[in-house]
């Protein structure tokens, strides 16, 4: 491969794909990775099953590139084309590859699955052809040398494509001569837009240095910013962005990496030997489900209530019917009682409470669909607390549950580390 | 264009896609109002800005296309070169459109804003372009016949596009001599792979008719099975297969179009008057959170426990201290007792119970990971019954999580539809 940076190329394969009921997010990971390494993708061409337009698009690319990572068409069905493609290109049989074999009868092994006629003909691959291991999934990733091109077969199934692309990167890493590990320091933050977020930075700090670049990635409920440098030597430059960041908004930052709201109070609470539990109305038992993707939550989450009908917030929670009738289930009494009920019936720390209008029905002029109630509540080494707060987030059904939960779990974070500080999307989002 | 199909290819811009920050939708929002008359999409080619490599393959693309949509680069700023690109392929100067300076001081006036510099380009287009009118924003939407190609450059903001494209296919639409509605029956299924699902068709129906074109589009945890047709005279042919698949596998299937596990049991909840609770302990609130997804399952669905540890179980729902001494958490005692439990409590008329190994942690020889119990509960019009299963599905915990909460959610499904028969992931993954 050279010295130099590699031309690199993408074609991606499948009818889903070209007729728009599939998204391309493939692509977008292949090329963050790519990135990393500081290769950049010349070009990528997308087409659908179709065995001539294939094989004529991939042959021209191999001509013309370094390397070609194509995506998708490694499954067991008919309109799996990619070997029989790249056979067709390189000119060679396609043969049944022990190796794919072993990996193919291991994988339904673990499975208590018999390998059938259409699991065998993911072995059928180029004569001449590498495996590339697939640590997650049946489909047998590949790849062959074509004149001066190195072609990579990937698979479209994007836990099964991060899991190769790990090993993919890795290698090319090893090939490069001077390989540029770029340095990407990634913050996850709650509650910030991407153009506020901007718009701060950019006023608070007129002189951000060239050599940190600044990028965002929106996303819900988390926005991440990424620092990014291409040498050793701009690390103090990017320390010190990070350290402006942190005097910016620091309180809206949950961690680096990938770290998510759930994963910093499952560390938080058994930093502190606490227990939280939560007692949800319209977020239906999202909080919950957030929490105990964690591995590990178990130690930490003992107790979860979806009460979602008023019979419920009184039976399971010990809501009091008075309470109920006089102030509606969307009020600060009700989640007050709903979190020292989820306090009381866990014999947990921590507690939050939800309750709100989802919608799109359930809306009325004095309580909008989006307005929601949150309690948090505390009672770890100390008299129980509770803090409430209404809020008014006025979006789609599903985005409403996703960022009530988020923000629920940002207050039991905040709380966990005593922040005191009013969250920005408080300011601008209450009610009252 | 004539009476046939056009062949349209797709040219999108934007180093921001090429980089993978962003994820490119854009082109599967053309292809799906495209699909719409029946026009698919040949290929599409995305590279950065880059002028040199932007200008080739337009004109490659224009020399084999009948019509060439551009997607991108219509925007204010020096990396927004479509218009540029457009006038080097057609060999004609750029100058500036009395129409486009007109729009776009209509949409600085409603905005109380002047019209500068920036937005000036923005009429500068390739001279004999004639204008795409946008409703909904600022870029101007231009197109010209250059050769035998029609070749249309539309903005990157979605919105905009998706205002643009309504006009472009009533355009289209107009100049086909034979519009056709491609028609697509799509159905949800739960517990088939892909490949066994092609497999069991392969062997069951060699004969399928060549005008139904069969899809599949494998997720987690559904997958889709497509239909489509091309002519109205296909549809007979497109109801014996969807028959067909009855036979087949008709209890697998969940129900035509978008339909979840979720909306499908609220409806059947919805049509019995009856509620529905859950007890959920490896899935941690996922069935709750996949249930209350659905707009108005609060009708059906009440209560909801989340009981993580053992103590919950007993004192939340009522399981015996001596059940869980004895058997252990994961067990067939346990998830019958937090069934019974849920019914009661909630009063509901039906309840699913698990409680599982979701790992990576707490294996045990007896009980690896990936190792469960469901109970599902009925006392809907007759005595309470409990049915269980106890499944082994060894894969990562939040597919785990989703795949056994829709498993969960299916046997409710089977239960309200009184489908007696066992479902073919049970036969695959049973233990015992």
């Amino acid at each position: 491969m050279g010295g130099s940076t590699p031309v690199v190329q993408l074609l991606l394969t499948g009818n889903e794909i070209m007729s728009g009921d599939t998204i391309d997010s493939n692509s977008a990971l292949i090329a963050q990775r790519l990135g990393a390494l500081d290769i950049g993708v010349h070009r990528k061409v997308t087409v659908g099953d179709d065995p001539a337009l294939l094989q004529t698009e991939l042959a021209a690319m191999a001509a013309s590139s370094d390397i070609v990572i194509v995506n998708g068409g490694l499954g067991p069905t008919i309109d799996d084309l990619t070997a029989e493609i790249l056979a067709g290109v390189a000119q060679v049989p396609l043969v049944e590859h022990a190796e794919a074999i072993a990996h193919l009868e291991r994988w339904c092994a673990q499975r208590n699955l018999a390998l059938n006629a259409a699991n065998r003909k993911q072995a059928l691959l180029p004569q001449g052809a590498g495996l590339i291991d697939n640590p997650v999934g049946s489909a047998v990733g590949f790849e062959m040398q074509v004149g001066r091109c190195r072609i990579m077969c990937t698979p479209g199934v994007p836990s099964e494509l991060d899991a190769m692309m790990e090993l993919i990167i890795s290698d090319l890493a090893g090939a490069l001569e001077h390989p540029v590990e770029r340095r990407i320091m990634r913050l996850q933050t709650f509650g910030l837009g991407e153009s506020t977020a901007q718009q701060i930075i950019s006023d608070a700090m007129p002189d951000w240095p060239e050599e940190v670049e600044l990028g965002f990635r929106a996303g819900a409920p988390q926005m991440e910013i990424k620092l990014s440098i291409s040498t050793a030597s701009a690390e103090p430059a990017q320390r010190a962005c990070r350290e402006q960041l942190d005097a910016l908004f620091g309180d809206h930052i949950i961690g680096e990496g990938d770290c998510t709201l759930a994963e910093k109070i499952i560390a938080l609470l058994r930093a502190q030997g606490a227990t939280l539990a939560t007692a949800e109305s319209c977020t239906g038992g999202l909080i919950a489900s957030m929490l105990t993707r964690v591995p590990g939550s178990s130690d930490v989450f003992h107790a979860g209530f979806v009460t979602y009908a008023d019979h419920i917030k009184a039976s399971v929670l010990g809501v009091q019917p008075a309470t109920l009738e006089e102030h509606g289930a969307v009020s600060e009494a009700v989640v007050i009682e709903m979190a020292k009920g989820a306090l009381e019936r866990a014999t947990a720390d921590y507690a939050i409470a939800v309750s709100g209008v989802a919608g799109p029905g359930g809306g009325s002029p004095q309580k909008p669909v989006g307005t929601v109630w949150l309690a948090w509540a505390s009672q770890h080494a100390g008299p129980t607390q509770v803090h409430t707060r209404c809020l008014h987030w006025p979006v789609e059904r599903s985005l409403f549950q996703t960022m009530i939960a988020a923000a629920g779990l940002d207050m039991i974070r905040r709380t966990l580390l005593g922040i005191d500080s009013e969250p920005r999307y408080f300011r601008q989002r209450r009610v009252g």
